[in-house]
């Protein structure tokens, strides 16, 4: 169990825009890969959770762009399990560039609250055995 | 009833790339809006026919690439009913850009096979009214 | 000169996930548009902004979503420009779904900050026309 | 070096729909991860490639669908080289998702056309060492 995972992805093409860059957008979606990866090393798989009949919703963001990102560059996606609090999870991300060194620019961070829902969408509380996993995350 | 409509819609400053013009991949997006207008204008409304349980399966996809479009562009979308036949449907699209003259450039050329199916993605036949009105668009 | 516009997107299918609902991401897009149309209500086009060497890139972002919004669905986009200091300035989004009354159900707030950065991505001073333009919609 | 070349991708969840599977479109992508992953495992790194003044501009795009793919699955993607003549490379794709045995589902065939094009956007020929390298792989 940690409370911290890293996981990379490869900026694609059809992520880039016209400014030559990553578009800002794209980083909504290494948020979620982020999230993804890191259920996945804590045993808790999102799809599983999904048949199971449970959902997490995003209900909250934001993102802080610091330096752009470019086509075919391998980042790395530290995300943090931050929170959990009734029906809620909030995930904590930092994004890095590739570097020749040891450190890894910081190009964008940000954070999400995802709300639990069951199949009608209502707010449900987590349910076991993922709500003992947050939790063992979680303390970490 | 037509068997061809118009649409237009605005390149998204997410849809350009870093070759400074349009992805190639949100042409595909363009012929879903062709089509969705194409149904809309010919009393088809595609969220309707979801909810009467049937969906349309892209099964084929082509696209011929001439010109390329730009950011913040108005696209013209021409979405032709090309054929009904069993559980599937054909559709041609033209793709064309702003003009000052009548004669708007052609950018692209491409086509869209579908296939009926039920909800559980099971190819069922186009049962009424989707299917009479389907076969009077086409007998235009 | 206005300080805040109104346009309205429809949600495309390709826009929704599995989920059954718009995906979070594409609100991002809404956002984009919502400036967009802001700009070009105030005679701000931005298409010519960036033909003049200035591009806004987005250094700050955050969305809340309160309602889901589904397939086909017109939605209002309500931009403000909120701020200019410096080379930043600061929009406000109110996103709202489809009603049948007066009063449309509130979706998503958000907003970002984007600073103006010459061709080679360093920030720079808003130049004229554009600075007049902007102070001119924020004084309203 | 190498005629075909193989990668994989996980569906990510902003790329299903709500027909619960991956949305037609994000094949497109795949695609073009499939020729990027092609030509870097034949020593040509497309980002290089553009370094040198060089694109590859999609002139031809066509895809069948054969069986959906659902999220979080790991999909297989087989492409291969198919003709380099004058301008044009053409490179033809199958997409395989995941199987407990050996055989994995074919799920969708594609193909695309490619125009070498120069930072104007004019078709030019492939240059060296790239013109070298995909005939080199060509005669395998």
């Amino acid at each position: 169990m940690k409370r911290t995972s890293q996981t990379t992805v490869r900026v694609r093409f059809g992520e880039t825009d016209q400014m030559g860059i990553t578009y800002h957008g794209s980083y909504v979606v290494y948020f979620e890969i982020g999230r993804t990866e890191f259920m996945r090393s804590n045993g808790l798989c999102y799809a599983d959770m999904e048949a199971d009949g449970l959902s997490l919703a995003v209900v909250e963001m934001s993102a802080k762009y610091l330096k752009p990102a470019r086509y075919d560059e391998e980042l790395t996606i530290e995300t943090e399990l931050a929170e959990a609090k009734g029906v809620h999870v909030r995930f904590d991300y930092r994004i890095m560039g590739p570097s020749a060194s040891n450190e890894k620019p910081l190009l964008c961070t940000g954070h999400t609250v995802l709300a639990c829902v069951d199949r009608n969408g209502r707010p449900t509380r987590i349910k076991s055995p993922w709500r003992e996993k947050i939790q063992e995350a979680l303390s970490e």
